[in-house]
């Protein structure tokens, strides 16, 4: 009868204590409470929500559930960094080495692709011999040895997170502020930073849609971190267009490698700067996130981040070989121009459906089961604001099957949006929270 | 995905369509959709409510679930009556009698006791012989020869409320208006009656303890009835102490047999002749619910009533010995009183936990699998409003288990409240909602 009281106390507008949220998430992993009694429980903390302690009674329960990584033998503070998920976001692949490449030790765990949004883990082992499968014991050799190493999750981070999410996923109890900041920051604590910056992303390629869901959202993954004693910040930045110009698993390494040698569109190149000046600052480096950023953009230009990252691929098994030579990616069998029907502006650009667009294609997942092709994708000639004529290139499409071509570029030509005047322009980064749960705009 | 879409509609707050609801009862019934889906359904149903052609729509689909039955064999308009479960409530054994001795058709499905709450099946089975489990086809014979027929529920009416509420019951979701009325109309829709009197508690013997929720279920189970076509009203009755003084399941009959020759308690009988007026006004008998009462106290004073209850018991194979003498019914070992601490007043009587002393005798059912003693129960001397002195006998337990007369006289004994100042009265008849869905107080 316990899990059914609790019920009536969430359904009544009562909070929960801690020690009831832990037994719950307990007996919920252990199979001794149903899903039946779980998913009523989730509708009802829909409707009447989770205070700020709630919140990280039930984050800290789902991350102690599994695994929580011991990153003490790494010496200084190990800074981590998560995004809510975009499209054409590689901005991991770039900061990393930027800041591994300042002395600060990265150690990251990294997730897997779902859905259209894509995932670093994905990314990387589009790099030939490259393995995000390493052992505990090599990724903090490694992060003690060269400062970085990015291996995926192990199995058994926040287990509880995983059924929990599973649930939710098909009792349309997803779309809750504190069980989505909940859920992402559970695995980031189990993962065992010290510090966390967050990138929430807003517009129409981001989970969250409005810049204030946005903020709401990052407000409270930044009150969970804080509370649980690690030092978290958040960026809010745009994803009404994809980020920088190539999408796609292989196409996004090689951008990267582009951006890491100086040749970076200003997006991408800009908000890497901008999130790796916060690690640096979270990592106690320098206070100021400007002078974070000059930091950084010296280890482009000196060379020493693309040496970081060629010393990363060297050490997990990869062919450095492919910092300069892009022939050795895996490449597409066909490209496709997709041209304008008509003068004018890219007035916007709806950026879920190119992330469908590139997993339509095969280089994303419809289910966790997929296979994904790393050598399909899209390149963007023409983003939001800029001037095109009828005839010309707006983007490429890369694929492999004749067909896919024909309905990805059905769905890339209807997201683009071509009007006779340009659009109000967008800000790449909207602002953010300090870690003393401020907000504060760009 | 079809249900995850139900969901987020209702969750919404948008209405679900006739055939949303019929195809989401058909395909829970069938297995089709898990109980976690259903259980969030019902959260979501619980904040957002169901409007009218919802609560319709939803009872139909449950009613149709499993047997319809066909009364199309028995002339003339066939009523039935549903109470919301009470203690000490025999109305159905007085008014099924003096109903059928006017000539009206009284096909009665009934159903057993669970919890606190006393079931007229269980009653009757404590007449020597009598037997509740008759063939349709008897029951329908029974009905056009002598008018009157009373059986147990077939096993499969409204299979779909069953699984529903069993859900609800482990995942706090019973307590909605639309859900409660909508599982008691399902299985009075099934029965097969014309019409409909509705019995509908209110105080601390009721499901529902005020009189505003009492009258609110009133209007949502007349509304589902009478858009289902079938003539339907309600009376809201004072359960605030026992009806009658016999708590019990033969201790009933007895009281019931006693009322019908003309010596029954007041509040017992006129409460009996106004569910049976409002009977015979349903069935075109009367326009009046006064002048019903009047028909109907002449079927006591001419011993018409206690006839027709005679060849009902002589109909269903009992030994109608019983009705002069009681000696036949099961007897209970021990007979022990409980009296008055101090003098004063009856001020209160919390009724449900006179019930559950009935059941911790015996008398009731703690879940549906458990069986009952028939001859224990408990005579109320006392009253609210009636003044004791200390010492004076409050009631009778009757019972066949030292241990547990020890622990029912306890529940009892903080059961009664004893003030200096008597209370103030409550009436027994609160108002009732008309066939058109409007109130009227008493």
């Amino acid at each position: 009868m316990r899990m059914y009281d609790l019920i009536v106390k969430k359904r009544e507008g009562c909070k929960l204590n801690e020690h009831e949220i832990n037994e719950m998430i307990n007996d919920y992993v252990a199979g001794k409470i149903p899903d039946y009694q779980m998913s009523a429980m989730l509708m009802a903390i829909y409707f009447n929500g989770m205070d700020n302690d709630e919140t990280l009674y039930l984050t800290m329960a789902m991350a102690n559930s599994g695994d929580m990584l011991d990153l003490s033998k790494i010496s200084g503070i190990k800074v981590d960094k998560h995004s809510t998920g975009g499209v054409g976001d590689k901005t991991s692949l770039i900061l990393a080495p930027m800041v591994a490449a300042c002395g600060i030790p990265v150690a990251k765990m990294s997730g897997r692709g779902l859905g259209h949004t894509g995932g670093t883990i994905d990314k990387l082992e589009s790099i030939p011999g490259f393995s995000t499968a390493i052992s505990t014991d090599d990724f903090i050799h490694n992060v003690n040895n060269i400062h970085i190493a990015i291996s995926g999750q192990t199995a058994n981070l926040a287990p509880a997170d995983k059924k929990l999410y599973a649930l939710r996923d098909v009792t349309a109890t997803v779309d809750q502020l504190s069980l989505i900041a909940s859920s992402i920051m559970s695995k980031k604590l189990a993962s065992g930073a010290d510090s966390i910056v967050l990138d929430v992303k807003t517009g129409s390629g981001a989970f969250m849609k409005s810049t204030e869901a946005s903020f709401a959202l990052a407000q409270e993954m930044v009150a969970i971190g804080n509370n649980a004693k690690r030092r978290t910040v958040a960026i809010i930045s745009d994803m009404d267009q994809p980020l920088g110009k190539y999408i796609g698993n292989a196409l996004e390494v090689i951008e990267a490698i582009e951006t890491l040698k100086g040749n970076g569109p200003e997006d991408l190149t800009l908000l890497s700067l901008t999130l790796g000046a916060n690690m640096l600052v979270a990592a106690n480096m320098t206070e100021n996130v400007d002078t974070g950023i000059e930091i950084l953009r010296k280890t482009i230009t000196n060379g020493a981040a693309i040496e970081k990252l060629k010393q990363l691929i060297a050490a997990q098994g990869g062919n450095t070989t492919c910092i300069d030579d892009y022939s050795i990616f895996p490449k597409s069998k066909y490209i496709e121009p997709i041209t304008a029907d008509r003068d004018g502006f890219v007035s916007h650009i709806q950026t879920d459906e190119i992330g469908y667009a590139s997993l339509i294609l095969g280089g994303g997942r419809q289910t966790k089961e997929s296979t994904i092709d790393l050598s399909v994708g899209i390149i963007l000639e023409k983003k939001c604001g800029d001037n095109v004529k009828c005839g010309d290139t707006i983007c490429y499409i890369h694929s492999n099957d004749k067909e896919k071509t024909v309905s990805a570029k059905q769905r890339i030509k209807s997201a683009y949006v071509i009007n006779d005047t340009p659009p109000a322009s967008r800000p790449l980064i909207y602002g953010g929270i300090d870690e003393n749960g401020h907000r504060y705009l760009k």
